[in-house]
């Protein structure tokens, strides 16, 4: 075990230029964690000609990333290129195919392919490692596959995406529209040019199908998310939270219920006193409840180029020092397929909010619908009161079906009074 | 890897009788994720009549503990007696002398024999696991072993101690001096009946001289611990922190100084928005900022059978499924004997609180006192006015160095205005 483990990397980004930096400046410590020193031999990126900060004169320069797959002297590639399809899907696929371990950071791809990944690696008996797909800095794929291992999981849940958290923290402090502090996110480097990935809730869904395949033992069903992102949130939702005692999170919650795992990401209101209602800024969080351990929660950076360098360098570790986990935490033999549970039979809840004109007769027609639908409201708030002008109406209703709620809306929506789409957020009982 | 892994259990208390019903209910999902099922062939504990709500009839009964370091059937031996000496220390020893792998819960044996034991164990090229030790259900060691392996740990704090945490959540909530909140602490279970170990913080600093060892890579030195528990935080203090912005912890904290590592166990003042002031309850939290991954912080329960048994059965998967990590995180030979750097030349702000006789010339000869050792004060709060009355005086310094803060007090103690001893809280900026 006192050889040099010899790694290629394809992508040299910021991730992979830490990378490359951290095993060279840590590179002791690495060796005596480790059991053996861990080198650099060759990495492959679209350009050759920039300056990545790093010195990579050493190295030797590989045009095509397929090639890191076919070399015999790399015992582990590491794909930091990204994307679900195309080059870093064939360079994943050839590396485990050639006995090669596969460490990466692409979400995207696991979330899609990761059974598929998990079967072939399992096959040649090398390891597919992917901490740095999920929150970053935080360890918590080893801690769910490993140091929760005692554990049934009940729920796992999370603020998985940083650019979200990012935005929604700044609407709550300053009170600005989402439009605005995305360009802002954007300029500080929190957003990309198309932040439709991060917003929209793909990326945190991407995250969250990984962690419910590990927390539940089942094939990873990225199909099976239920997604919505931020673009709706409006100051005023953030501004009502408040007054109720709660926060709006993103969250990606994936949970065990009667009818299979439910697995979901939206903007939902927590209570201010719970851990992950303190979590804020660009930072990310996961929360699991065990049978065993309760209630848990890693906190950290979830991006950038330390923390996800971090993460690559810890399972590089990991395989160096012979260390082994199936890749789902069980092996692929043993994965279930659970059934995805409707959304529309979620209990819980609800906070709406309608855009009617005040008057006589708007709360009549309100409240009848809900009767009609036997949801029960246990709080209202009308905020000012501005005869024929538009008003928002806020509503928290008991515990009800989320199909309730739907069919609600729709009659709302077709009331002469009610001007906009109404705004429905799940309050989460965490 | 598919034979049996036979384990012993020494002492079959609440951990160790949660440990034994946990295997036998998650046995298939364990064998799934350890690739081998485990099963108890032997436990030893005091009290053999004892009805402990779990099935024994199947398992050896055996009334020496030391002889299940000498049985051939068993490869694990999990000792959950406890103390730093006697039979736990014995049985520890033997079992790894005897080729065994060892799993405890005994931070008090860790902390004081730790580093040879920890030789015994490579030498014979078996395991010590001890997750159990630290933070109950909170895979903490795991995280900074092997989660955060890429990383220069700067600084590792925590709430290691939930019984502490509890009474000064309940002092704060409630108003209620120390000795009351104790009793009933004690009542709920959550104290000792004698409860020294925690209050004095001689737990919490078992468990911080194992986590300094992992995070520097350096002998672990429980001696070097600066130990002060909470007996004499009182409910003014904690009024005076709300009002000041702050919330009272008892801390774990160890960091990297210029002059060695520094490891104090205190009750001190942490910022309220800081993640971990929000830990409340008997909850404990870890928080590690690494040269890559920055701040991160875990948190889960820190005690009691669920939590504690979650950790002790993922030492026994590890170990079931070959993964091996050094004791403390490098071979024994690469750890380092780091200077303990003495607590007098820490630098930060203070909190004093003095109790001084309402006369004129009081606040003189204070601002005297602090001028002559080059104290800065920010802000001043004196609460009341009753002339030739004690009245509580709170000071706020700028950063200065703690040695200066000890001089003045030993000097303020003998102005004749002053009648108790001053309380003294450092500020820790995190």
């Amino acid at each position: 075990m006192s050889e040099v483990m010899k790694i290629g990397i394809a992508g040299v980004g910021t991730v992979g230029a830490e990378t490359i930096r951290v095993l060279k400046e840590n590179a002791a410590l690495l060796t005596a964690r480790t059991g053996r020193p861990i080198e650099v031999v060759a990495v492959s990126a679209r350009y050759r000609g920039r300056d990545r900060g790093v010195d990579l004169s050493e190295i030797d320069w590989v045009d095509n990333a397929l090639d890191l797959a076919a070399r015999d002297d790399i015992e582990v590639v590491v794909e930091l290129i990204g994307g679900s399809e195309g080059i870093a899907k064939d360079l994943v696929e050839a590396a485990l195919g050639a006995g090669k371990s596969v460490v990466t950071a692409n979400k995207a791809l696991v979330a899609h392919h990761g059974a598929a990944l998990g079967r072939t690696a399992e096959k040649h008996d090398v390891v597919l490692a992917y901490e740095s797909a999920v929150a970053g800095g935080i360890p918590i794929i080893k801690t769910l596959r490993e140091g929760l291992s005692a554990n049934r999981v009940e729920r796992v849940y999370g603020i998985l995406n940083g650019t979200c958290n990012y935005i929604l923290t700044v609407m709550r402090e300053t009170g600005r529209p989402f439009a605005d502090v995305l360009v802002d996110a954007q300029e500080l480097g929190y957003a990309e040019a198309d932040p439709a990935f991060d917003i929209d809730g793909v990326d945190a869904a991407h995250k969250l199908a990984i962690l419910s395949a590990i927390a539940f033992g089942s094939e990873i069903d990225f199909d099976a998310v239920d997604i919505e992102g931020i673009r709706h949130v409006s100051p005023i939702d953030l501004e009502f939270a408040e007054e109720l005692g709660y926060r709006i999170k993103l969250l990606g919650i994936a949970e065990r219920t009667a009818s299979g795992v439910q697995q979901r990401v939206r903007p939902c209101m927590v209570p201010k006193a719970a851990q992950i209602a303190q979590v804020d800024g660009v930072f990310n969080a996961v929360a699991a409840e065990g049978s065993s351990v309760g209630s848990t929660l890693s906190y950290g950076r979830g991006a950038g180029g330390g923390p996800t360098a971090s993460a690559v360098i810890a399972d590089l570790v990991d395989i160096g020092a012979g260390r082994r986990t199936p890749v789902f935490g069980v092996p692929g033999s043993a994965l279930k397929v659970s059934a995805a549970a409707p959304i529309d039979s979620l209990v819980g809840s609800y906070y709406l909010r309608l855009t009617v004109f005040d008057r006589p007769g708007v709360l009549a027609d309100l409240t009848a619908v809900f009767r009609d639908e036997q949801v029960s409201v246990e709080a209202m708030i009308q905020r000012g009161r501005d005869p024929n002008e538009l008003v928002p109406v806020v509503l928290i209703t008991h515990e009800t079906e989320e199909a309730a709620i739907r069919r609600s809306v729709t009659k709302i929506n077709k009331l002469r009074s009610v001007t906009e789409e109404p705004r429905i957020l799940r309050i989460e009982a965490i």
